[in-house]
């Protein structure tokens, strides 16, 4: 699972708590969380042309969320950065070797790839659960006031 | 994901209808499933190390099932190719830039992390349902005549 995935949920958080109306440019978000830039940059396009965030030009320019909080979830967020491919890649190499017959003897996908698939499934399932809304008000109850305090106090700075 | 976990599984479901006491050498699991030798030697290698197959020597020597094909779940198979680190790893990147606060302030997980770590607990949950027992009793009832025919000719063949 690619670093990205951390990143973007994170960038999602922060999207979710900006004023109503404002945006915050990826150099922003870079710098909130000392993230290379430019990779950084390349997972904000993934979470854009998946409809989760969109981008605003000019100098109060930036991210923001496209959508409500509570409309995305981290399943959302994880096939937009990694895909929506299976994990699991069936090869079909039951077909192969001194076994293998013609193909329409096939009928079902493998035993095997269906109980891997599964598997994902409930995971998939469980990522679909948690929406940014929810991890934003779980943290609200968590993080310490100082760090709260902080970030409000950049945010105010970097908004101007 | 390995594509080594794919071979892994279907390795294990062969050597699960081995007749008693009867072993299968590395090379010629690899020839029934049409596999670069050295490369599935490898993946065997980390299943004997995990407890799953053993290995031994001579002429009628080669891998069996360490263990019952029912006591043999997905997860196993998994976490013996994968490993057992999570899928999600946490940089903790919360803790880095200008909201930063120090180490004791941060008293739980990150909120993302813990929910990224229970999709993945309930995948986990899943694989350990499904035993390679399982696997080979599905396949019994829908693998099709011709194909366990070759299959057995081969075997019967191998095995001299």
């Amino acid at each position: 699972m690619s670093e990205g995935i951390e990143w973007a949920i994170h960038c999602c958080t922060l999207l979710a708590v900006l004023p109503e109306g404002v945006a915050l440019p990826g150099l922003k978000l870079s710098e909130f969380f000392e993230l290379p830039k430019d990779y950084l940059a390349k997972h904000l396009q993934a979470l854009s042309r998946a409809g989760i965030v969109n981008t605003s030009k000019g100098p109060r320019g930036g991210y923001r969320l496209a959508k409500p909080a509570q409309q995305i979830s981290l399943l959302d967020i994880v096939e937009a950065i990694d895909g929506k491919d299976p994990c699991f890649q069936c090869t079909e190499i039951r077909r192969q070797g001194p076994s293998g017959v013609e193909k329409e003897f096939y009928k079902k996908p493998c035993g095997i790839a269906r109980a891997m698939w599964q598997a994902e499934h409930v995971w998939r399932a469980e990522l679909k659960k948690v929406t940014v809304g929810h991890l934003t008000a779980e943290a609200a109850g968590e993080v310490h006031s100082r760090q709260l305090e902080k970030a409000a106090s950049w945010l105010q700075q970097t908004l101007g």
